[in-house]
């Protein structure tokens, strides 16, 4: 199986990471929404720069009749656009394979709903910075994890095609015949670090694992993350790796770098900017999987509540 | 008894409403911070506006042996203020009676830690904006409840004698044996409004005590308030009102008047401006208490962390 021509749709910092890779490897479509986004691609092309570097040339348009048909299709949008996505390709590239990428959990499903594609489950680590419609700095060249999205029987081997394509891009990757793990551990680990970044307006500093005064903020990430594990064991998920681990880790690289360096995460960035976050995706999802599953979680409650709160200042 | 000559300590808000007041039924002095401050009240008096209009002459310093010697002195700085108010007149004014008017719990023993002067307890419901160093705007004129802190052996003719000095300059007042059931319900109220409007940016707003939808502020409300309740209740104080009462009546006040009103409560004000919070001694208190008697409060600890957060946010 191999893979000659490639659509990204949604060209964000996550999108336009795969963009610019494996546009050096395929040829590479991209949907976006704005018309003004697609001239500058068709014009510029895609520059990475940071833990890669190269520009990759694209054709980009907000219409997916105006681009060639996929072997390989990755939904790389936001959680709350993949509705939108997989309706603006319902009924078309009927060969592909589609991958999600999204935070939190049950884009797969949306997507099934629009089509019967194999789907691909993924769930990444890498990070970047996007620093204008044709570039984007690649911050934290960490895996993405991909496997089958049993539901719509995907063959274990299209997967494993696909990751060697990342890799050959010159993305880091692992395949695996489940990925839950991976994607409940990352949700786990995003539904703490999001939420207390975007309510206190700090980036991801090293107070989110200190436990040292009782006002710490690593309590608070330890407690949360606690409700976040007890959800996943009543989900019979074994997660991958301990997200306290994570968030520790990831603070220990962050004070690796000058003092001022520390990771903004999304749902700070959109709170900042006045924009939707993911909270019904992450937080929310989770909140809802302990509801279901009868698992008491006060303090998700409270900061899904929270940020929801802040949402809704925004026309204030 | 009778009070010819009243200190107050700190003009913001509640300080400016006691010192305008006052100002109509007795010789006033003030102890602010900043000699512009003092300056500009000598030269212009306090002009009270809304609920009462008028002008007070005052004396104002920023050194206590500046000012006359008064028969009572009220202590209207910030929680965090107040060991530095007592410690100004430690060794003066050992005739005065000392008011303390602060929110949260612990301003009354403080003081008592610098001086042997009896200590009336007080909370205020009422509130105003200060519009510059000699204005404030006189909103809502609900009364300050006050009685003897018992420890410092205060008269409670005393307490009768101050609320009507009180009522004389035009404020609402009620007199109790005992304030600590006023003191709690308002230390709940404000420890669950407070946080929530200083994370989510939003004014004291309808969504406050909405709870229809699994997201709507109500509930996290609800469930923080339950946990002061609780905590209440293990420390033996019987509310005076329920605080999930008030919450509700204060945004329906605040519906009666035009859609934009309303309160902008004073921990999202000094968070907007950057300034450090009462949080150590609004919710802080509470969860200080729940921890000396053993009553679990998850969500009330979570919050207490994230304003403390927020509050390390401002030098990043």
């Amino acid at each position: 199986m191999s893979f000659e021509s490639v659509c990204v749709i949604g060209a964000g910092s996550i999108g336009s990471l795969c963009v610019g890779h494996l546009g050096q490897v395929a040829n590479v479509s991209v949907l976006v929404r704005r018309p003004e986004h697609a001239a500058a691609l068709n014009e510029k092309g895609l520059t990475v720069s940071g833990k890669s570097e190269f520009t990759s040339k694209v054709v980009a348009g907000t219409d997916p009749a105006s681009l060639p048909d996929p072997e390989l299709i990755v939904i790389a949008t936001k959680a709350m656009q993949v509705e939108a996505a997989a309706k603006a390709i319902e009924g078309r590239f009927g060969d592909a394979i589609v991958m999600t990428i999204q935070n939190g959990l049950g884009s797969e499903a949306v997507v099934a709903g629009h089509g019967d594609w194999p789907i691909i489950s993924s769930v990444t680590f890498m990070s970047g910075t996007k620093e204008s419609d044709t570039h984007v700095h690649y911050e934290l060249d960490t895996a993405t994890w991909m496997g089958p999205f049993h539901p719509s029987g995907t063959a274990f081997e299209s997967v494993q095609a696909v990751g060697e394509l990342f890799a050959k891009s010159g993305l880091k990757v692992e395949v695996l015949p489940d990925v839950r793990p991976a994607q409940w551990s990352k949700l786990i680990f995003n539904a703490s670090v999001n939420p207390v970044a975007a309510l206190t307006d700090l980036p991801h500093v090293q107070l989110f694992a200190r436990r040292e005064q009782e006002s710490d903020l690593g309590h608070l990430m330890y407690d949360l993350i606690e409700e976040g594990k007890q959800v996943a064991a009543a989900a019979g998920v074994e997660l991958f790796e301990d997200p306290w681990e994570m968030n520790s880790r990831a603070v220990q690289q962050g004070a690796t770098h000058d003092d001022e360096y520390a990771h903004v995460p999304s749902m700070l960035a959109d709170v900042r900017a006045g924009l939707p976050t993911e909270i019904d995706f992450i937080l929310g999802s989770l909140v809802r999987e302990a509801a279901r599953l009868g698992v008491p979680v006060p303090i998700s409650e409270a900061l899904y509540r929270l940020v929801k709160g802040r949402e809704s200042s925004y026309d204030k």
